[in-house]
């Protein structure tokens, strides 16, 4: 059964000076309105900076880009969905820098100055000429419209309902204007933090070194993109890529457009994560975890983790039922020490446990705010320390089982 | 809707001597076929042991049972399902105290010679007089008969579909005769393991010291119990009890007796493990993974827990698709190093991963292997150490989301 679309959430952000895109379908995918190439490219050289799965079975194209970044002199990034080009061996690798080849020939750039992503089905070779073709021809199609934008946002989508955009103008150049970033992204499932299955690429006219696009790339992922599951599934693929090209001013930001960018960055990997785990398969809420009192973030994250990944915490949601022993008894084994004596939850506002004990509560009132609203939030106060963290995922519904139950073989 | 039940799986195992046993409804469940209440009580002091949650988050009954164990003196067991007694602060201490002073009273015995188990909804405080009542009731009802042990049994269940029992005989007392095990056990969902979310009771008639009951129950249930999930979430009330009363012969068990002891201790703890997945909510295969070639036993664990708690795997099983991405890929978040190059994969005998690369492999037949039968075999080769586990997971249908979703508050 196809997947229904849905359109873009908002506006199109403004493209970043400097660069054009392109999105098409190759029949990578069986559905001809289904783009499955997409391409990025930069008129001028970019630094480029990346973080990647953590996972020991690391896609080809996951090997390809780690071992290119943080560096220089990058004309642009080529993506193609329909297969991830994982647990393929030496073929698979060949197939990466025949793809990276072929998009930096038909650009007119230098043999390796282009990144390449892959998402997908694991474990199938490439089908090397269909990619071929897609990005000769993307290469041609190259825009800078909203049209061009959407598609090759489009072209990121595996199981996605949407595609995937964000960003704004940050900071003031020397010619005072603003600078832009446009970020875009996929998800869907295979869903599990460090990083969330998922592929990103965030582009600017700015200008940055490598080390400060590495360390504030690697922030606000932390903040974001690693603060979000739909299933738990750590994937082979995982790749968030930043661009920087400079054409808004050549000079790498510093001071207050530093910070500025850094600002812009997070909150843009923020919307496109919570959209992730809005366009999670299947679901029917996007739920948020909020927890404080941890002795650190990272405790603070994996207690957030541990309850959204319990499968009854996720059907309690979905079946709009506040059985909030479910949150309690997550938090209690996600390996974090605190007393459970000084944790308070509350869910949608509503406080729900307090001093180890049930709190008396309107549970027709609880259930019914959370039929009412998209997103259901749950507030975790540890008691324990100062650290803290925002966690999206999504709910369990039946729907996600039949989609994961008949997506191929 | 109510839960569909089936009969019990196989005969019911003797009853050791010296044991008398009762199940019936009190009134903590709606239905009242429901049995609710079960008294297993000895008719001497026996040895007890127990293996407990370890989250942080525990009930009444949990603590309860873990400052008194291993010990001896012990007369029995009262149990309850339909209310966990869990996240009820300290009249959920002042309850449990309570049904064990009751139930000592209801057969004649010392104040704090019973132990309690408690399994169903967290935060909701016991209804007392329903559970005095019955308790008192159930001591006139004792019996040593089959229909009584299967009443038991069913006084454990919540939304399993079937009463769970195994043991046999083993050893040979002093006067020529065998002595007996018997194991009751209750799972369906909040099932992950350091414990699976579960209640278990093993009762013999054997003698044992504290020292050897303790030992060998934690033995048997690191390899049984901690090696199940249904859905990876850890119980607040997770208990198994061994109950050693000597009925058989006074002297405790040394040589090949304690030998064959805890052999049939940890078969029936496996039995119990395997039926436990079995009538996983919704199940529709048992999915059982053997890890060898790991560095340790643990690290083995790590790998077949993050392979089953991955809802792609679950869904990919119960819907017959020989989808080995999803395997290799959780084998490789799991927190456990290994060479991807050196990883075999086999699915129902078929191999699929091996070199890193994909094995040519009949998808058809892999798919009709999965749906001929109601057990999955997943075997992974890490081909790394001598580390080995065998673990029993159930798959994710569209039905354990409806029962989830819907099971109150």
């Amino acid at each position: 059964m196809p997947i229904a679309e849905t359109p873009l959430t908002g506006p199109v952000p403004s493209l970043p000076r400097g660069f054009s895109v392109a999105g098409l379908h190759a029949g990578l995918k069986r559905n001809p309105t289904r783009e499955d190439i997409s391409l990025v490219v930069s008129d001028r050289p970019a630094t480029a900076a990346g973080v990647y799965t953590q996972n020991l079975v690391y896609a080809a194209p996951v090997a390809f880009d780690r071992a290119r970044t943080p560096g220089t002199g990058f004309r642009g990034v080529v993506i193609n969905s329909g297969n991830a080009n994982a647990c393929t061996g030496s073929q698979g690798e060949a197939d990466t820098a025949a793809m990276a080849a072929t998009a930096a020939a038909a650009i007119g750039s230098l043999e390796g100055s282009v990144l390449v992503m892959s998402t997908g089905i694991i474990g199938e070779f490439l089908p090397r000429e269909k990619i071929e073709g897609g990005i000769k021809d993307a290469a041609l199609q190259l825009g800078t419209d909203e049209a061009s934008v959407v598609r090759a946002a489009r072209g990121l989508m595996t199981t996605d309902t949407r595609p995937k955009l964000a960003g704004d103008c940050f900071g003031r150049t020397a010619g005072g204007e603003s600078y832009r970033l446009l970020g875009m992204a996929k998800g869907a499932a295979m869903i599990g933090p460090k990083l969330a299955t998922m592929l990103g690429l965030v582009i600017t006219d700015a200008a940055l070194t490598p080390d400060d696009a590495q360390r504030l790339l690697s922030e606000a992922a932390d903040l974001t993109f690693n603060c979000v599951s739909v299933d738990g599934h750590m994937s082979t693929n995982d790749t968030v890529l930043l661009l920087a090209n400079g054409a808004a001013d050549e000079q790498p930001l510093t001071g207050d457009n530093l910070a500025a960018f850094g600002e812009m960055l997070t909150t843009t990997c923020q919307t496109l994560a919570r959209e992730i785990a809005d366009d999670g398969e299947g679901a029917t809420h996007v739920i948020r975890v909020d927890v404080s009192g941890a002795a650190s973030r990272d405790a603070a994250r994996r207690v957030a983790r541990a309850v959204t990944d319990s499968p009854l915490v996720k059907t309690a949601v979905s079946g709009a039922d506040p059985n909030w022993g479910r949150i309690v008894s997550a938090a209690g084994y996600a390996g974090v020490p605190f007393d459970p004596a000084r944790l308070v939850l509350r869910l949608n506002g509503i406080e729900l446990f307090r001093n180890a004990s049930p709190v008396a509560f309107d549970a027709a009132a609880a259930s019914a705010s959370i039929r009412a609203q998209r997103e259901t939030v749950i507030e975790l106060d540890l008691g324990d320390g100062p650290g803290t963290i925002r966690f999206f995922s999504s709910d369990l519904t039946a729907e996600y089982v039949r989609l994961n139950a008949d997506y191929h073989t």
